[in-house]
């Protein structure tokens, strides 16, 4: 638990300057780097033509091509390079498909159908394009690789293995899909190096998550490139490339997330669509007949279809070049290939998952010439192919070193700021500049306070960006005097628009937060919209991207809307996504000690429930530090003794709570009000604290919260009263629907002389 | 309670005929009754044209246009039909805006914009498009109409209380927002006569529900008239309407579900974007570039833009015409509106929401030469201009329904079902079709006794249909003899194909239940995958759509798809949802018992959780009957007594717990095991009835759920041990992953005998 718990710095340093940072930059096209698409490039290729290198090829390539490839007789002495470089990577690519094919036999589990599909995009990418160290995975410029269609994760998984990455191993891939392996059903970034970001779903289910991602990831790349770069001094530059599948293709996710992606005018962000024409159920033409290329036209992107990747490997490569050099739009690529290319089951949808027969496996051997190879045999010249690749890596890596220093030593104070975001956004004393109230503050509604925090935080921390969806008035979540996030007018704006697009924006802040370049993003809508959101929270949560979700009108307090917008179970639900921090503040301060708390924890997701309602500023006995034990004692007149009953309320019913608690010590009654603003945050607490905040021996305890009583028979015990709403909300105005409920001070007192009568 | 509670009928009847239903009739559209659009049809204009008719509109229109219409004095004498009825037209809209500036402005709140910008679609559409008699608001054949941009209710509320609806009264314009009243802030199908389905959410929020629901609507439509319809007897034949606004255009579930329009090829549905380029945080340029248009012609839409309605309301009328006449594709009408139009805050985002200033007020009042009339002002002659539309509606319900006389004699196997199905789709004793397991039955995973209750219901329960998500066969969710709907060739197929679409799916299905057409919709995915449809499965609840949702895949237990698919803290979310009924059976009689909960409560969604692995096909004390109490005694060895432990369970491992409770009674103990299969059912029960299965006194207590322990503690107690799954899943085989979280027989046992020494 410790570490989960925020432990303030000391001495607080001085603040960072709060202007905003890179106004003299501009659109990051300008001084980015070209594509180093090395297919096409013959000084690079170069290196992968030397003799030496043709030669270690030969007995390969013979006993792939000789006879199947009639036109032409493989020899050394050919100076064809690229008839070379095509059979070279004809030949990886068959080992690529013979380990996928290993890898599922042993495992008796996987999903090969895509992989084997999508053999020669993965290869490609790894061992012509994409721009990546192995030996330092998270080398910040790196290329960014979203696998979207997370079930083909076995085709990463060799790639990774064959590009020298120390996290898979042949023994891993052995392991694949078993407990406690580095090689997981579906990829995950907290697991294996290499993986960029969690994508779960396969093609049967919520796909297009991971699409989004990458959106969030290209985003983050153009926002830092244009704070960063100086013309001579280019520190941020990398490509986001993703793979989708017919799945990622139907959900809606991702057409939120393509939408934007056009509007923002991510032109460095490529997305693959593996066109396979199958999913779980069958042929697409099942559920599936749009033109989806015209679809992406409509929405801005740039459009390519390949339609022979499996002959003509070439194509896609000028596919990618294409891409490389779009300078607006971001790049659809459509490519259309054969699911589980190579065995019997190719082309249908029985290919997805699952082993292959016998029969089928010999043939596979045969077509590629396997022989009696042993399972998982790698071609040891493959490894050297792949190397030729990584060691531009290597130099790459080496290269943008310099330019780093260059950079330090030219523009020292952007360089400060860019390596605090490098180290992951937080100065020291950061928590210093939030706001205090005290009780001559006018009251707000705590998204009031919120806005304070947010705004000062933001001249604090330099990778604090984000946004809402439509509601940025209504959420308060703005960041005043910073610009919006728009190319090319202002890329370095921090402040994000999502239009109507909760779901999208829940992922895109997802992969803000995993590009790992110390932005800390923010995601703003009302409370009863975090369902349109709730997978992505979940997957922030598992993949340890340290989002704030600011979630606002997060009761029937909300008043006219009606039922349909005033939240009722959510906050249930959300308190149960493991690791997840749900706050619900009472009033300034508590707020504000919610936000210290999520900002401290980059590798955990917060959600700050606020209420649109008025509350006060100061509530006697909050405390900003006490919100990181997640439970405290408001108020309490017992003195020495245990009180008679205890008070256990969050957020706006905090306040209701002390007046009727007031009421009763008037009457001589001993009673102790508790805010209970971070469950999980509580449930962390060492006994001997739970058991100070609420001792056993009081039973006589009432929970005061305007959602669903579940999960508060927790706190309250078996004898206690939990008073929460039961059914869906109503509309009226705020006070007249609380009235309904029973969030009136009359009725709580009344319940507490009900209990302390019994 | 006791409407939630299934009472089975008895005698039971003789099932219907096994066969699929109406194989014979072909493609819907082959029979259907050409849209009777009344502005271009001279026969029905007459009536509104006659001289008697104008000279009631005289005075009104001389003081609307004698100085403003500067081409024409009205005359009443004037034979031009389509310039008076233009003139009359135009009139009424102004009547309709002033309605809607009065009760904003009487109200304090609500949201005039959008209703105001389309004030002319909501009169053309009530006055000259849509079939439905105010008297009788629920006459099946009656076009729907669905608000997808639900916050512009005000505008439907007026032209519902124009055409004569009783459930829309001045009284209840006045009351706008208020607690209790029948205009609430957004409108709600259980509230309101008129409304057919319940769209909550404004421009700021998830959007796009209603398009989905319109969806649901137009294919109950297309699927009844397939099933239904005769050369000589059309009975089901009404078209679906839906506006939608740029928030529904942004949210993928819009996307999701257009995609499917188009693919269903579902003609009669029209979709009119109400494009008035601002949401609520500014001009939609803030984050909207698309082209809409082309891409829903991507997706397969007929496509239509009206520029100027405002100035030409014969623009919008063809288009709907052209709508009319569409036999293939769904059609997609794009009109340019002016958000608040009449007010100074006209075509800005400002508009959107809240009241009007009074020198606002006052120029309003003069463009429209309203002079000093009072608020609420309603000419007179609008009603009767409305009613002249609503008498021909009359009319159509009088022809449709000695259609149905003539189709109940000529067709009577086919009105027999018909009619069960208009009656709520339950023939008595449907409910004996269930199967029924016995210990000698191989086991299945209670996917698999899923399976078997469908099949056996489809052959009796004539409105049976849905479908999965792209996952038919994983969730055994097929309809076995049936075909796929899909126009042309099975639009009578019960079958339904939603692709990797589970949110559309969710809000499609909310669509076909809320059709009130009998039809029973269920809708299958894994349950990970509920998060994607959390919120439409809420307005399922809110909206009483009856909605079987099957959730397979139910816990860590799913093994190998690791962490992402693995369900932790859904079941929790899910069971805080107000009405909706969350089970978990354990073997094949409590998933019979599911179902006949589920189907028997056609006002509430049910919600079955079932297993990917194995369990027994019948636990030795489970019991079908015993599901409707929610909970129920399993086993116990204690006699008379009071047992010394109960163990609480569900779903699969109920029987794990059975098994412990053996090891323990071998030993002496005394153990209860019950079964808790469905929470909100046994939360109802009497006092007694709980006592009885869990009696206070019995402290020590144990549940064992492979899920979030969340919630758990209420059935518990203080002293109890919750065993559940505190954090995300992991990949591994089923037994091994089960053996992590500690979900074995030695494990609970082991808990078992530490709390019994406590």
């Amino acid at each position: 638990m410790s570490s989960l718990l925020y432990k303030p710095s000391s001495p607080p340093l001085p603040y960072l300057p709060l202007k905003p940072y890179s106004t003299s930059t501009s659109f990051n096209n300008k001084f980015s780097i070209k594509f180093p698409i090395c297919c096409t490039n013959n000084t690079t290729t170069a290196t992968s033509h030397s003799k030496d290198h043709k030669l270690s090829w030969k007995n390969e390539l013979q006993r792939a091509f000789q006879t199947s490839s009639p036109s032409k007789q493989f020899d050394e002495e050919d100076n064809d390079d690229e008839l070379f470089q095509d059979l070279v990577d004809k030949r990886c690519v068959d080992n690529i498909r013979m380990l996928i094919v290993d890898s599922v036999q042993n495992a008796k589990a996987g999903h090969p159908g895509m992989a084997l599909g999508m053999a020669e995009v993965g290869y490609i990418l790894y061992r012509h394009v994409m721009k990546y160290n192995p030996k330092n995975p998270k080398w910040f410029n790196r290329d960014r690789f979203v696998l979207s269609a997370g079930h083909g994760c076995l085709l990463q998984y060799v790639c990774l293995h064959l590009a020298g990455f120390q996290s898979v191993q042949v023994e891993d891939l052995r392991r694949l899909c078993k407990l406690g392996s580095r090689t997981p059903g579906h990829p995950e970034n907290v697991v294996t190096d290499g993986i960029e970001v969690t994508t779960d779903y396969f093609l049967s289910g919520p796909l297009g998550q991971g699409v989004a991602n990458a959106v969030g990831l290209a985003l983050a790349e153009a926002h830092l490139a244009a704070r960063f770069n100086k013309p001579d001094a280019v520190v941020v530059d990398h490509r986001t490339y993703c793979i989708m599948g017919d799945g990622c293709a139907m959900e809606g996710i991702s057409h939120e997330a393509a939408s934007l992606a056009a509007h923002w005018k991510l032109n460095k962000l490529t997305l693959i669509y593996d066109d396979n024409k199958n999913t779980i159920d069958g042929h697409t033409t099942l559920a599936f007949s749009e033109d989806i290329s015209a679809r992406f036209k409509a929405l801005g992107w740039n459009t390519i279809t390949v339609d022979n990747i499996h002959e003509d490997l070439g194509e896609f490569k000028r596919a990618l070049l294409s891409a490389s050099n779009e300078t607006e739009r971001p790049t659809f690529i459509q490519v259309k290939t054969l699911i589980g290319k190579l065995s019997v089951k190719e082309g249908t949808s029985d290919a997805h998952h699952g082993t292959f027969k016998e029969d089928d496996l010999s043939k596979m051997r045969q077509k590629v010439k396997w022989g009696d190879r042993e399972q998982f045999h790698i071609v040891p010249v493959v490894y050297r192919e792949m190397q030729i690749h990584t060691e531009q890596g290597e130099r790459q890596e080496q290269d943008w070193y310099s330019t780093l220093n260059f950079f330090r030593n030219k523009y020292p104070q952007e360089a400060m700021e860019f390596e605090i975001l490098l180290n992951g956004g937080l100065v020291p004393g950061w928590e210093g500049s939030l706001p205090t109230w005290s009780n001559s503050d006018p009251v707000d509604a705590t998204r009031g306070y919120s806005e304070k925090c947010l705004n000062h935080l933001a001249k604090v921390l330099p990778g604090l960006i984000g946004g809402s969806a439509d509601l940025a008035s209504s959420n308060k979540a703005y960041l005043h005097g910073y610009e919006d996030f728009s190319q090319p007018d202002s890329p370095w704006g921090r402040n994000i628009r999502y239009g109507v697009r909760e779901h999208g924006m829940a992922a895109i802040s997802n992969g803000i937060a995993l590009h790992g370049s110390g932005l800390i993003p923010f995601a703003a809508t009302f409370l009863i919209f975090s369902d349109y959101m709730k997978n992505s929270i979940r997957l922030a949560a598992l993949s340890h991207a340290g989002v704030i979700f600011i979630m606002t009108h997060d009761s029937i307090g909300l008043g006219e809307d009606g039922p349909t917008h005033q939240p009722v179970e959510q906050l249930a639900g959300l308190r149960a996504v493991p690791r997840l921090l749900v706050f619900r503040p009472a009033d300034g301060n508590e707020t504000a000690g919610a936000y210290r708390v999520a900002v401290a924890n980059r590798d955990v997701p917060s959600l700050i429930a606020l209420s649109r309602q008025k509350v006060n500023s100061n509530l006697s006995g909050t405390s900003a530090v006490a919100v990181e034990k997640g439970g405290y004692i408001l108020s309490d007149n017992s003195g020495e003794e245990v009180p008679e009953i205890i008070l256990i309320s969050t957020g706006s019913e905090l306040c209701l709570c002390e007046g009727s608690a007031d009421t009763l010590r008037k009457e001589g009654r001993k009673v102790r009000v508790v805010s209970l603003v971070c469950w999980r945050l509580f449930d962390r607490q060492p006994l001997e604290y739970k058991e100070f905040v609420l001792p056993r021996r009081v039973v006589k305890r009432v929970s005061v919260e305007a959602g669903s009583p579940h999960g508060w028979r927790e706190y309250v015990g078996g004898d206690g009263v939990v008073l929460g709403v039961e059914d869906f909300g109503a509309s009226g105005a705020y006070l007249d629907t609380f009235k309904k409920f029973g969030f009136t001070q009359e009725n709580v007192t009344k319940i507490l002389r009900s209990l302390l009568d019994r």
